[in-house]
């Protein structure tokens, strides 16, 4: 380690002292513990910045949809975890969250992405409603899905994303990456005359760029929602437990034809 | 799947149905967005019940306290996969979260086994100085140390602890685990002598008694704070990197007696 | 970095120069590649040493036992990951091998760990009967399982116990720690009247005990054998999937009793 | 669980009686114990066949080269998890494995990728040179890397690839795949005017062609090959650790600048 000059090795985020714990800048006993919430903490720890009230009552929104999604397969995941190594309940944790990638979570950050893209550059006073419909025909030319569009059982409305679109007005976070949100769900209904509902990770991936955050870190959304989602789900599995009669009916179900051979 | 009776494969966390989605009874878009934060939401999650305001208070600070840590080996650990599957944001984190056990994580449930062993079946009125004692006695007996005390840092006091026992006691939550835990210390640091502060771990396992938590998951609230927290170190690992410097300064000292033979 | 002295990070396992890969002291491009076969190189991955033709012989029987057991928990939650991140592979193996714990590969530690504290500081010419007697006769006193005997499905003998202990004798590798498991199932059945063969997990772990390996490492065979298991199983997940199948019928099934209420 | 009909949960891999364990058609403990090593029932597992003896020679060289890269990320990644949860060795190797994505991993799967879809649909009387050509002109123009050539250290050379295409050559298995992609690092120096070797990892997705292996499982290879190699890091880790001091390193200099502003 004696090579010279190099990089620093460098972070902003949090230091102690003896006496003091500061993170993001704030005392966490003087500033923090008593005074904020879990949901306007996190967004200090994530941006470095305190949420202004409207801010924060948006953010806790957006946590909280991503929180719960049911018996999902990364519940399944973490409580078949939790059978074999109970001791480890951190790993099973881990494992659930492994598989919030491009086919669960990553609609989310594809919304993002898709929106990001759409405007970067562009002026204040863009047509939406051309960028929409510029969006939505490159897509279908490339055979793509539209991500954060449609739902297999929310349907004809994500009922979710409806309301955060509510509370992002209501705290004036609705702002153009919304509108074209919108506006793709609408020229792609059109396109296909198919209903396209804005679903949830949708409403999330707009908004999220209404805060500004990059596409690329709004999976970590879901990713730390999730976490507290599936510790309900092995506090729940330690009660009442699942996972074994799913691995028998599975492994009896998965080998009938080996063993009838 | 045929052989019968079976157990029910069954969980009573929530459920959707076209135009609702149902979490712990709630219904998530009338009752919930816009309503709740993060954390008071958390604990419908893990609990089924909703937090009262001075639950609710306490319950935030004890999760809020476990988000942050610095740069922890389990925030290095999440850097270093970040660098290698950037394209896998969840894995980062699970790898990051796979670290809380017994070292890191475990002393918060090693306190609240402890302190829930220590009063199992004892009655409201018992001694807690001489249940303290014969904690401390038999631990010393055994040569084992004792959870939730003593920190390298934050000598002689934990602000952390202290404030979280404030925050216990201003919403009538520092009942007689909080007490015997007091107890304990006070009675490590007469049988010792030496300095043995109640740390972070110790504060929280004591309130999660008071909340009735079984000590077998609270290592999970850890584990989802942490969650955020190191969503927070990928952010900043993705803007301003240090995963590849830590990387090739341990590569170059770890086998440089090798190349040199 | 400064503070001096300090330990140093030091790895004594590889290193590379521009025209060589050096892997615990053998040149890989020379030494061993077209020479060795992959359990040969994890034996001198794992313990500095080449293995002898017996040593290799029972080495590679111990890791194949563990590669493939069907259709395990630890399968099913690598297949449910796969399922939502198909693009990191690696965390769905991960995920697999997150729930490698207490329950099933810990008895593999349990038998080793057993074996080696009957054992340890005990002479040569020690009574082997003598200590199964009063091991088992401990265990039944403090209510615990005996680790290593016993199986749902293989009953009276699980034949890969028997074969693993074959192939240890027919390689010299059949000692007193072999001897010690097969006099504690024998003591066992004795004592409980019942039919407790030796499985496939206490013959591992006794014949670990033969080649010297730590007992907190035995663990590591199953780990990292059946990470092979579970590329097999994604590779067949890739190609005739399940985890969307069980994810909806475990889905529909969990939360029937909500929907119907 | 009852709607009807649904698609079977079906595996093929393995099954169990009370007195057989049967592993893609073998019987575990008459026909693989004692008679395979670890590596050819590697291939057993992930391909359903028996490898040929060349098949072995080549397959197992394979995974030895992926097993040990030194301190990598993804050991640093293990040996920091272990050190917060030493119980927990299967979640140490998890994390380790979890970063195994696209940057260190994944150049193996893009070069199988691009050789995969350069010959997908061509005749067997092919021009390669003219394929390397197109391939590398289509691949510079997109900006984009090519995977499998370079190496940061190896240089002008990289031993291990000479010595895989040396072993695949003297087993019959150097056909057009690594034809191609000898001629598209051929072309790439031509074109670059640099000298771009060909890595091991290109060496080796060149060979998964050869097998006939799908591209997207060929990171699985490099999954199951470095969990041995994690393992021996953890052993080495429980032996003379380094994780607590590289953590006290990076955590004082990480908040230097904030301690001292």
């Amino acid at each position: 380690m004696a090579r010279q000059p190099r990089p620093l090795v460098r972070s902003d985020i949090a230091y102690s002292t003896p006496t003091h714990v500061t993170v993001r800048g704030k005392d966490l006993v003087r500033d923090v513990l008593g005074q904020m919430n879990l949901g306007d903490f996190a967004f200090l720890q994530l941006t470095g910045r305190t949420a202004s009230p409207r801010q924060a009552a948006v953010f806790n929104a957006l946590l909280i949809t991503l929180v719960e999604h049911g018996m999902t397969p990364s519940a399944i995941a973490a409580r078949m975890t939790y059978a074999g190594a109970p001791e480890s309940l951190q790993a099973a944790v881990a494992a659930g969250l492994c598989g919030l990638g491009s086919v669960f979570v990553g609609s989310m950050e594809g919304a993002a992405r898709m929106l990001h893209e759409a405007l970067l550059g562009q002026p204040d006073e863009v047509d939406l409603e051309r960028v929409a419909h510029d969006t939505v025909a490159a897509l279908r030319e490339r055979g793509a899905a539209i991500a954060g569009l449609g739902h297999p059982l929310h349907k004809p409305v994500d009922p979710r994303a409806q309301r955060l679109f509510e509370i992002a007005a209501e705290n004036g976070m609705s702002g153009r990456y919304v509108a074209l949100m919108q506006g793709i769900a609408r020229e792609a209904e059109r396109a296909t005359g198919k209903a396209l509902p804005i679903n949830a990770t949708g409403a999330i991936g707009a908004i999220c760029c209404e805060f500004g955050f990059p596409w690329h870190m709004v999976r970590g959304f879901g990713v730390m929602a999730r976490a507290i989602g599936l510790v309900g789900h092995l506090m729940e599995e330690a009660e009442r437990p699942m996972a074994v009669e799913i691995w028998q009916r599975v492994e009896d179900e998965a080998s009938r034809h080996l063993r009838e051979a």
